[in-house]
């Protein structure tokens, strides 16, 4: 059925300090990504502050991570708005510049009132690139709703015909299992709570996209590895890492948090647009301090062969 | 200090059958409001359904409603947007077209995280129209934000020079209470909870901006004038009637239902677009019905002299 | 049809250092509130931290304050519990020593599920006292349940003979006017935001329940008199007054607060129980600060004539 | 450290038609459950209707089941209730009665404000059996409190000297790790979420308390059993299952649903208390139709040696 299987960044987008696109960073940025053992990338969703730019904008930054990309891994554009014809616009775009896929947030203003009003709404918004793969982009702690994904696989199956799978940010791994258990493992169910990563492939995770992946995703991988190869203990104990490292990142707003470790890694994102807030400096320091403290950019660093390693990864 | 005084009107934005705008609605539509005794109209806003609507069409229906009214009454625009840049076109539009204000929402994909934050990201949009006047527009209930609305006072007047008030959207009257007594009654707090305006005029209200007065002003118009001649008893009863009608409303989905009122009265304003789900021809049918049962059409047509009564109406 | 009118308070219940019952300061307490012109109070609930009690003390408890106040005004006991068998117990107890009412809140551990849920266990715990009134205590902020008062009233008409009310602590004024006039006005709706009373004397409030009662009755009650005068400029400007005070007093918890200023007025109504957390040394003196330059104990003390003044009130 | 392994079931409460406890009814069901393979039970928490039952009943109900058991798997009682001081002659009868352990929710009439004024609650709780190890009861959405249960540990770890543990009932299960580890696993911290077992045990848990293992206790041990050999594949297609059924149970209340099914196999524990609702017959016929359709009944019954089998589950 050709799903997604590894693992997917959702990469920051590069502001300078007045808050313009700055584009130019993206090509390493994308190249740090691909040498991370990433297997494709998820534009302009939450974590690439998609709603805080212009549509101009988001096409401008969705273009240049699919050039920088190329065709070297799976490049998947987010297009969810809260008036579905800009959403439409996005969409054809997205098409236009060769994404592998597109997906949507459910409308976060108003908000759908059942499963069919919001399956309707993704059904218009799928029908503007029907050549690519449309994914639902549930995050009900971000867009308040807290809607039966089985119940939208099921209607979404009738009408949106490119449907081809669920983003599913959510801690509730039971529903994730019925999804991915969904007519016979017909729709591609991508994990999106990092987090839980180790216990999403138990249930039967393949792919899983997230924000920590754009810069811990070799970490990610071992655990993934140590899974496969069924050394539990070991699969926990790395996971184990790696929740402690999100338990620090979480006392933090966690959009500019990863920024700053992604720059401390030697890529400068800049800072968020407003509404997010920023670091102050000292919060910046402690963040670092924290996360050093833990060993964790020692242990990035160290990964023997880290590439080849995890280019070996065929989950 | 040149407060605005009187009902303002929120109306919907008139669609085709297939979702495209029909401007040419606007010019009557607008001459009911104005003959209706209202004040001035708020556009693009919930009901107007801005935040369905592609940038361009946000600007050209608010350019119609504009030009429709001409100088007449005060035409405020609503130029919220998850994108802080979008809403800061749709203000320096709005200053371009004669808007009288702009207002805006808190951004609401990400959420402000702080009273400051908020204030932050007000300060920017309302920089792009600096010669115009800015309405936070506070309505908790769809935007999830319950902020401090004296808080939001006391930063806004250090960091938004034009900074003209709220519109406040919530039945917290008592918070209302204390932004109209703010800084001995500097800022222009608008009631936005239709059903409780009476309540909002016993401590102070002096104009209120919402979506009912569209098609029934003249008779909150009465309620306004019992109130001012000190006939309390009158006054609450027809408060009553208000709230007997909005009840019946509220039964439906609240925009559709009242777009179907104002079809009824002569205007055919079209349906919804998603995520907002359009009333059936049952559904239509029973909300006629109810408020047909109510006397809701009849009493509004028998209003004596309507027009020139209320246009005396001085808050 | 014989309702309730004028104020009711909801007393503090006081406890020593220990957390021990201290019943020998409810008859001082009692007779400050009759001479502050309150008509009746509302033990147990809340503000009287029923929940926090053994089922014994809440029985203790109310017969105190019923003593104490012999027949001079109402006393109403509150019985709600998890357990509807516990409240059937407090309402019988409350039969027992002579209350004039009974009230309860929804079931707050499983929550009903409906209406008609609701009502069926409203019945249950009614029909324990059935000579008494029993009152539905509508406080969605703590119960978290927000159902449709008028859907309680019509089910409960039918299931609940006692039924004779709603103590009303919400915003929802709109609401609460459909409330008191569900059939011709047939049911006591007192109200329970003290912070809005003036709106909802508008709407025709006759009666009110409110913890702020317990010690700025004497304030209130001009409200309602300027209000029944017709000098609506006057009734605005007090009721700001109070608004001004509540704003300063929800800086802090508010039951451990309000204890505070019963002190200050010379009724040491000890702590709070946990898992409320009693307010510091610094907090109680910046409390008492603060309410000291509003002018607040000044004013109090020099309303000329209070208690005979106050008496004349009758709404 | 001796911490609890295996699956612990949280039995529901036995009433007769009136509503009356039954308590005769529970040697037979205790049977059933420890034959099941169950190595403890949890009373009177939610799913025992505790909050349901007065004092007096909540401690007969706990000690015909400790009754039944004698010593042959472990008792927890559920001593949780809106007044610390009910809790605390509710712990101290567990004691008397030779419980095993306790365990108490937040209080959920008024909230705990801060981890703080949480772990004050439940050390005053916790002191009345300070021979008993106590657990805190964590379930967010039925007490509305989402704290941060690795706070949680720090401060009881300092002020709770029985804190033995938590009953995790929530599907984070990132922040279960977090508490599994914390302090070298000091801490027991049972899974409380069914239908995420398998994906808990991958993290490390080592012991469950749950109401649906109060009748399928059989088929959850299997998964355990997959799980300790590594057979991956096994567990999560048989933990799928459990998920399936668990979906079917979720369309109907359920803790009535819960008790129809144990009634189908053999032992009829009668209705549930107000306010929670009771299953229409359609309903009750429609679950078991929908379970036999899954095949569910029939598996359970021919579990081929089960008991035998099941006993020699050593987690």
């Amino acid at each position: 059925m050709n799903h997604f299987t590894g693992l997917m960044a959702a990469p920051f987008t590069p502001f300078d300090a007045k808050g313009e696109l700055r584009l130019e960073t993206i090509p390493a940025y994308v190249e740090k990504m691909i040498a991370d053992g990433l297997k494709g990338i998820f534009v302009c969703g939450s974590n690439g502050e998609g709603p805080n730019m212009m549509m101009e904008e988001r096409m401008e930054v969705a273009k240049a991570f699919k050039d920088a990309v190329g065709s070297r891994i799976k490049v998947y554009v987010h297009v969810g708005h809260t008036s579905i014809r800009e959403s439409q616009k996005l969409a054809a775009h997205a098409a236009e510049i060769g994404a592998d896929a597109i997906s949507s947030v459910a409308a976060f203003y108003f908000k759908p009132g059942s499963v069919k009003n919001l399956v309707d709404a993704l059904a218009e918004i799928a029908s503007a690139a029907p050549q690519l793969p449309f994914y639902y982009y549930n995050i009900p702690h971000l867009t308040g709703m807290n809607m039966d994904m089985t119940e939208v696989l099921k209607l979404g199956e009738k009408s949106i015909p490119n449907l081809k799978g669920i983003k599913y940010t959510a801690a509730t791994i039971w529903e994730y299992q019925l999804c991915l258990n969904y007519a016979q493992g017909k729709y591609d169910i991508l994990f999106g709570f990092d987090e839980m990563l180790l216990p999403a492939l138990t249930v039967g995770a393949k792919g899983a996209i997230g924000s920590t992946y754009t810069f811990a995703a070799p970490l990610y991988l071992q655990v993934m590895k140590s899974f496969e190869k069924g050394d539990m203990e070991d699969a926990r104990s790395k996971m184990f890492y790696l929740v402690e490292m999100v338990k620090i990142l979480l006392k933090f707003p966690p959009i500019p948090a990863q920024k700053a470790i992604v720059k401390r890694l030697g890529i400068d994102l800049g800072p968020c647009r407003l509404p997010l807030s920023n670091l102050t400096k000292e919060d910046e320091q402690s963040l670092i301090k924290q996360l050093d403290d833990l060993g964790f950019f020692k242990k990035l660093e160290t990964l023997p062969h880290a590439v080849n390693d995890k280019q070996k990864v065929a989950l």
